[in-house]
């Protein structure tokens, strides 16, 4: 028994030849669910199908989703919840299951941390993030020359920023505090790759009345919405 | 006249589906050079030879390797000499030209500010980076649950962590300076997603013996080294 993890970037797109021979050597591919956009399933489905392997569709437990007092113990029993739903499913099958990951494994993402619970042997697959394709719409370096970028999550936003940060990719961003940062650039996205595509891009003054309106578009168009940003303080 | 920069991964198996058009509807592609790892134009012109696509090399200016004490300064400079190459380039051709770019464009590459300063239309395709091979390899996240994940260059690593960075990719590590970091530990990799590709993973005190003897390997099978690695604090 053996498991592939692998990255499918931000749609069909970014396959790369890597990740499409790593779908073809599975004998299925388990389709793990990340966040709450169920519309990627069928994403999943089309990429997998049209690499001739099946997919098997595991249930995601629910997860709390407002502000648990204690955020990484949640996060774990949710883990705990996916990784029994998993075995099972694998346990009865056996051969090679592909696990498809939107975006990268390496980044907020769950996928390794639940494929290790398994102790199952796997491999991964690097696959296109969406800070990157962030960047490349916005036609964008994410760091200033010989600078550091501080990738970060909404919830640390403003912590991180306290703590002398300028330049800094913020990922789950399901509520985006932007208080104190008028003068700061901003570079926004929302469900990249996909026909559902909005991008944003300014001194967030300017544009942050913008931002709800086209995370309500994206999320219109697709039952379903993912953002990510790159903020940099003024020169 | 128009230029596509499109980002390849770190070797033939990470052009994704959209880069692969991309290169192919290009007149010609511009193999723009990457730190000294001059062995890599030949993967470049391999990479756009398997989509039939002509590649023009345009030799790199040179550029001052030691730590010159105007970095910035510096680095302009060469941006400078790299576009008036290019320049006269593409004005003589005209069409589409393609910049491969080796990993991503949008971190610790400079042709999206060469191509910037050209003043022809543009767009950016993403590729697979270092740090996601680096993770995939080793088969973690880049960053405890929920937490950041702070990208910088080993010219800035003790500092930053001096500022409190305690999980660090560092990038451009021609000289990696580990002290104080004993107890931390490293996932490291050199020339990764090619034939001299090597691993070292471990705390730092156990490991930091083995890193330059690893990195020589590297240079002697493929007469070039990149690396890149990620640092964690103690728990």
């Amino acid at each position: 028994m053996r498991i592939r993890v692998v990255g499918v970037g931000m749609g069909p797109q970014h396959v790369t030849a890597e990740a499409a021979e790593a779908i073809r050597s599975c004998d299925y591919v388990i389709a793990a669910s990340k966040n709450d956009a169920d519309g990627l399933l069928a994403v999943r489905r089309s990429i997998a199908a049209s690499y001739g392997v099946e997919v098997v569709a595991v249930p995601d437990p629910p997860r709390e989703r407002d502000d648990p007092a204690d955020y990484p113990g949640a996060v774990r029993d949710w883990h705990a919840a996916r990784v029994a739903a998993y075995d099972t499913v694998l346990r009865e099958r056996g051969g090679t299951a592909g696990f498809l990951v939107w975006g990268d494994p390496s980044t907020y993402d769950s996928t390794i941390r639940i494929v290790e619970s398994l102790g199952i042997d796997f491999d991964v697959v690097p696959g296109i993030s969406a800070p990157q394709l962030l960047a490349a719409r916005h036609r964008i370096v994410l760091h200033g020359v010989g600078q550091p970028v501080h990738v970060t999550t909404a919830r640390r936003l403003q912590d991180d920023v306290a703590a002398g940060q300028t330049n800094l990719v913020v990922m789950l961003s399901r509520t985006l505090d932007l208080t104190g940062l008028d003068d700061w650039s901003i570079w926004w996205g929302a469900n990249l790759g996909t026909d559902s595509e909005e991008l944003l891009a300014g001194r967030i003054a300017d544009v942050v009345d913008s931002l709800e309106p086209a995370r309500e578009r994206a999320r219109d168009a697709a039952g379903w919405v993912m953002d990510v940003c790159l903020l940099r303080a003024p020169a």
